[in-house]
């Protein structure tokens, strides 16, 4: 079975392998494996060890997220928060009932950010000491500009939070080049192919230490597990998802033999054989080539009146593959991930089988045009 | 390498295996194991599900906590909280930064908690809503007699917030015969023989009902994760520890085989054997008989100037035994679990490893008194 899903993605043999164990948490070896993974994920957003530190908190990006914005935007204080889709709507959310005033900005759904209406915004709101932003928009399919984006607010003296969780490891984020940003979200089971359980923040290390105070949550406060490893032979400050992290040691390895560079291009690769292999199949993708990120791919809903979302999920998990079985997106797409332990051979044959589950609906080449528009809930 | 710690704890060869999968969180057969995960927990703490339900959430046991007091003792509010050692005062200081008043009740080191001065503390203070209660003090081995203690607060009109971590699934807790309580909180890597990265909180349906509002989190609030389960095909709210929650299927699978009267009955007979074991040795255990529950032994450290907590461990680890590195308790101890999968027999093989790691030390039978009091701060 391979997981077409954005995350969590399907992993390699010996990454799982690693999962199959019991770890003693607090055991010097783990205390020492649990630093070199803090050390790794460090090493990939390419952070300096003297002033950045990868944080690790067990659990999900949202939780990651929430205390990103928690420990660095303080209780009351507001944020830009550009409405890039689904993940965006969530990141308001969190920051809302954290007590944090998250300021929409209206981007259209199959739009990329514009940097100047970012400028702008901030300008015209000097109370707004953040921007928060979504790099890879898992709901669309976009990537927006973060570096760009993050150099702008810096020009304008504000800081940043990045949702990184969909894009960290494969596009590009060199945070000793952003001193604007103030926290990179990820997991370790998207563009990393760990499996999940564990997420993680970057972070500046003066910027942790000024943030000592904020969160108004022990669990989710930075600066506390960022004292926490200051200790000599720190170890997880709370009980990790031991599995996840030795699991993500694995492949941080195989990260570092294919590298970033190596790692986008096979996600590129893997997004353009689903980009044509659907367009050969008579269906139309959400985005324009343009606009396409790859990390996942949204699919117009053919117009047929068999088309059925849940049964084409089913026909195509009895071929192998499973894809989501929601999407995000305002009209009826499907949506299938790019990222994950495979290359565009095996997402031609997942194009395959999409053509052998759409005939089990019915549905041909010729009567495959694209749904008409249909409200949904943007959060699924 | 058999894991004495008290959690994560020794797991089954077939729990472990379910860990090496990739899983789709949102596909159908995931969500109906994911509900049957939640439902099988929710069996353990004999609820009614017509009121009462297992609400999962990713990450460790502190998270929820927090969670639980969040979502039920509103901001501002005041909760008893007895100091039973080093996870009562974590719960403290969990409540404390979210913004409520965890309100002291001292308790001896190596005391149970009385039940006439909670009621009498109850009775003092008509603001305090909530007790919050450590039912197997992790620290000190300590069992507190919940069921007893949740009757009295009761009668005294107070709901109750148990931290179960430790002890769920092997000392009794009926929900359904105890309506004070508001929530238990456990996780899947203790007295369960899962692995870590997944806790839950087992909780009413009115009291979650009413909990709306209260959490000033999104991340930890259960009345929100409550809500999302009552959807047609509900699924994880946010992105699950998935491989830990199948493993956990498969431990819930052999606890029943097992039952909670034979899993604790186990537990007592390998905390016997350690007891029984490290006495001979000539090591005094830090609890009376009396006193000792059957999760975690402490045992006094010797009184000779060759002993060092850390080379112990590591002498008892080439022996294929890893025990805690650190304690909780004021006087210096080593720390011993007495849970996971497997028996007295291993515990027995355990002892006279100990024996083995004394000697390497050069510590007799003869010479291993007990060490003088020695002040340590009482979280590690």
């Amino acid at each position: 079975m391979l997981l077409l899903i954005p995350g969590p993605v399907t992993t390699d043999a010996r990454v799982k392998a690693a999962m199959a164990q019991d770890y003693a948490p607090w055991d010097n070896d783990f205390r020492e494996g649990y630093r070199q993974v803090c050390d790794g994920v460090l090493q990939v957003a390419q952070g300096s060890p003297d002033e950045h530190v990868a944080l690790a908190l067990p659990g999900c990006g949202h939780f990651a997220v929430e205390a990103a914005i928690r420990s660095f935007v303080p209780p009351g204080g507001r944020l830009l928060a550009p409405s890039t889709g689904a993940y965006a709507a969530r990141l308001q959310k969190l920051a809302g009932e954290a007590g944090r005033v998250a300021v929409p900005l209206a981007v259209g759904a199959t739009e990329r950010l514009d940097p100047a209406a970012m400028a702008a915004a901030l300008e015209r709101d000097p109370t707004l000491t953040h921007v928060a932003l979504v790099y890879s928009e898992t709901g669309s399919g976009i990537c927006h500009d973060v570096p760009e984006l993050a150099r702008i607010a810096h020009a304008l003296g504000r800081r940043v939070i990045v949702d990184a969780v969909s894009a960290f490891g494969a596009l590009p984020l060199d945070v000793s080049a952003l001193p604007a940003i103030d926290a990179v979200v990820l997991t370790a089971n998207k563009c990393l192919e760990g499996l999940p359980g564990a997420a993680f923040v970057v972070a500046r290390r003066d910027r942790l230490e000024a943030a000592r105070g904020n969160a108004g949550s022990w669990s989710l406060d930075l600066a506390d597990i960022y004292q926490h490893t200051l200790a000599p032979n720190a170890g997880p400050r709370f009980t990790p998802p031991a599995p996840t992290l030795a699991a993500l040691a694995v492949a941080l390895d195989l990260y570092r033999q294919e590298g970033r560079e190596g790692r986008l291009a096979r996600y590129t690769a893997n997004m353009r054989a689903l980009y044509d292999g659907v367009s050969e199949l008579g269906l139309s993708p959400y985005l324009s080539r343009e606009l396409q990120g790859p990390i996942v791919v949204n699919v117009h809903a053919p117009d047929a009146p068999t088309w059925h979302l849940q049964l084409f999920v089913d026909a195509l998990k009895a071929r192998g593959y499973v894809i989501s079985n929601f999407t995000n997106t305002e009209q009826p797409t499907f949506r299938v991930g790019c990222i994950g332990a495979f290359g565009p051979d095996q997402m031609r044959q997942a194009v395959t089988a999409m053509g052998g589950a759409l005939r089990d609906l019915g549905i041909t080449r010729e009567s495959a045009g694209v749904a008409p528009f249909l409200p949904q809930p943007l959060i699924a």
